[in-house]
């Protein structure tokens, strides 16, 4: 069910066609962002394993969007891996340049991207430090560079940095941020151009003075993990460094913060001036330990629990539709408005049960008898009855106009266990209705099975919710109703309807 | 509902009565963790305001507790607010120190602690950076002396440093972190006493060069949190930095990694050396950025925003049963163990419905309509049923043998409508019930109303896990289902059970 936050305004389209240099962690990663959301990717790497490890990150990816979201998405875009860099450019609204961080490389790649590309592609770098303006110094097209640096995994993290040289024009940047926001990312514009742009200098302080703690044997990485995941790690999610330390200062504000804590900062804490020297011992103490703290758990595992849990704060942040959160609620609303653009207009309804949701069962609804629990079946035909009702035509005007359908009384049955991974849908049948009541039967299968997993029998009534009581359903819903349940009149009732709970007949 | 992570070894009980020094940020925070973990607190801070701070602080964290967990936490602790130290510290099992960041203020302090509390008494300060060893420096008992860094809001976030002093006794350390435990936490050992600890010397290097970064004007403060929380902040809330990092070396782990990456640690990136000095220009730009970025939102505001998202963060962590989740799990299952402890061996059931869940309506449960959602009712419901199996004796050892009450049934019918912050509570009545059968009704209800907002015909079948199919209960459970259907089966019967749904009669 959508939260009021997906009413915000809708990102633009996606664009049709990318083109990717690189097909590393970074590239497979924008590679399975730009399908999942519908767009035709071209990859160029000439790595040989490159289409196996794209493969394994879009499993992954595939498998976090089903989590990730209960909208619809839209048909996977078409993946081409080409053999050379000419074809992964031509024709593309975007090419996006994800290969090592070597100046002279990036910078001839770049420029041969330049020459074969179309006048109107946007050409992006996924540095994370090298200047723009180095970047575009052999292109005949350096206007229409920019950088565009996403954050690992690429198809969940929603950054990505956006910064132009010296020679970009500002509607290369504007035109990088509309491409990147419609496939839900948040860009964060860099104005000023600098080694390292603006998270990976933070992310560098914290990190050097994190291998100096496991270097001077203070602590294990594992510790060091501990101490930013169980503390500061929770509140970054959420608010970043600054407007946290404004909460600690009270009501005083940032500057009561910094008279309080400010001089904290002279103290001989962090040792911030050198960088440990990388030798054999050291770097054998780095790699046991994380054996150590992986504790047997594959990079394939570890990858999938990262997803799993940045899904589930995704998920946690949108419902208080702060920071990423937002970011995913606007993304929902993009895919909801182009779903909804293409069925409302639609008459001529289907005769059999609509399907109106289809879904894998996550591990996270599976209860401690080792079930799905009951209430995510409710969760489920709920969100059939929503989309029914758009699919009828109440959408956000009509429910702005004060009008709505509410649930009365629902009947569930559970008929068969499901287990985590498995792929359901529900089909939906109206059974009766009139001008204030609509009676619909939901029956949950197995994707490719008509034998019920669990059904729900739903009685809803019309209202006027600024008046909170029943009224009768406006136009062209009330039309749609009715031309639904004429066609769904032949249809065989189902066995579960209709009944009544107890022991004793 | 319980998730298998539940359990996991119970944690010890907690302490009866802690004394608090200092009641600012992380003194309220603590009186506010030991107050909800059913703990008597006694608070010295001669600030006129204490009293109130600590009111505002502990409302924010009854209102975090109540969407945290579906547990049922324990009778809050008494709060007596003192006017001298001796008076905090007498016969309690946990001084907590939290003053001012002042060596010598603290260590005048802890030496009168150490003269007036009882020999069993540990001692703990909250210091963020002193060694514990200058702390220690003039007490009588030394050996008593811990420091436990806590990270505001202490009371969610889960990490506690946990550092001993040259003098202090391992068992003092021991006990630190059973105490820490036992009201929810994680606490972390620092094994090297060094200036700052581990998560401070990390959280410093961040914040020295976010300083930076505003001060040389390449980003503003809100540019800076937003380059951290749309982001790695995400992925630090899950697996800290090295794991993370691990994960992006890809299957080669963490050497492969160092050898990509560590060559870019030497690159010209972070301001290490220094630290901006605190002018009055920089500090005005501060300071009008961090407004500029509050955009209107009281502190208050924001403390509630941030626990709500802390909130739904662990809540997410926890059905993956991973990092802060996992505390919070093990924080739940003792709590649990308590209350299955009181009220196991209970017999003369009472003969009006149980009071099973009582509890405040979130508002991420609310919908489009501005109502709560229909599965929420069923997991309130859920969560009753959940309670009713325990009490009747369907515990983890029950569950582990094989046999379980899986529901087949539910009859919804909705009356009223919720709005968020509505405390309601749940009566469960059983209707009837024979060997493999249990009708159970409930009826949700405002919390002093007998008037149903919703109710739940359910039907529960005895099963076989193993077998997945219906067996008869076994004892000593089924002579409890007898026993409290008997005491039931004098109850009026339900207007809303034995019904079926449909237009027509």
């Amino acid at each position: 069910m959508r939260s009021a936050s997906d009413w915000r305004s809708v990102v633009a389209e996606p664009p049709t066609a990318v083109g990717l240099l690189g097909g590393g962690v970074i590239g497979a990663g924008w590679a399975a962002r730009f399908l999942l959301n519908g767009v035709d990717v071209r990859l160029y790497d000439p790595a040989p394993d490159a289409g196996r490890r794209l493969e394994e990150m879009l499993a992954n990816a595939r498998r976090a969007y089903r989590r990730l979201t209960l909208t619809p998405l839209p048909a996977e875009g078409r993946l081409t891996v080409v053999d050379a860099l000419e074809a992964a450019v031509a024709g593309v609204d975007l090419v996006q340049e994800s290969t090592p961080e070597r100046l002279e490389l990036k910078q001839r790649l770049l420029a041969a991207v330049s020459r074969a590309a179309g006048p109107e592609t946007i050409i992006c770098s996924s540095t994370s430090g090298l200047r723009p303006s180095q970047l575009q110094a052999d292109m005949t097209q350096p206007e229409r560079l920019a950088v565009g640096h996403p954050f690992n995994p690429v198809y969940l993290l929603p950054l990505v940095e956006v910064c132009g040289g010296a020679q970009t024009a500002p509607e290369t940047l504007d035109r990088a941020e509309a491409l990147y926001a419609s496939v839900g990312m948040h860009p964060l514009r860099v104005r000023t151009e600098i080694d390292g742009f603006i998270a990976d200098r933070l992310l560098e302080a914290l990190w050097r003075e994190a291998l100096w703690l496991v270097h001077d044997d203070v602590a294990t990485v594992e510790e060091v993990d501990d101490a930013i995941r169980y503390g500061a790690g929770l509140r970054w999610a959420i608010m970043g460094t600054f407007l946290t330390y404004r909460i600690a200062g009270g009501q005083s504000g940032m500057r009561h913060f910094m008279e309080q804590f400010g001089p904290a900062l002279s103290a001989p804490w962090t040792k911030l001036v050198d960088v440990p020297e990388l030798t054999p011992s050291f770097l054998d103490k780095l790699d046991a330990q994380s054996d150590a703290q992986a504790d047997g758990l594959s990079v394939g595992e570890l990858e999938r629990l990262r997803d799993d849990c940045l899904v589930a704060i995704l998920q946690g942040l949108r419902t208080h539709d702060t920071a990423s959160g937002r970011t995913l609620a606007g993304w929902e609303q993009g895919l909801l408005a182009r779903v909804d653009g293409t069925s409302a207009g639609s008459d001529g309804q289907p005769a059999g049960p609509l399907e109106l949701v289809r879904r894998e069962v996550p591990p996270e609804w599976i209860d401690y008898n080792g079930h799905v629990h009951e209430s995510r079946y409710l969760q489920m035909f709920g969100d059939a009855t929503d989309a029914l009702l758009r699919r009828l035509g109440v959408d956000q005007a009509y429910v702005a106009g004060g009008h709505s359908y509410y649930t009365v009384e629902t009947h569930l049955s559970h008929l068969q266990q499901l287990t985590a991974g498995e792929r359901v849908r529900v089909l939906t049948q109206v059974l009766d209705q009139d001008e204030r009541r609509l009676h619909v039967f939901h029956s949950l299968t197995r994707e490719h099975d008509h034998e019920p997993v669990a059904t729900a029998e739903q009685m809803l009534i019309h209202v006027d919710t600024s008046a909170a009581r029943a009224a009768p359903v406006r136009e062209p819903v009330g039309a749609r109703v009715g031309a639904l349940a004429a066609a769904h009149a032949a249809l065989p009732a189902p066995r579960q309807a209709g009944r009544r709970i107890g022991l004793r007949s």
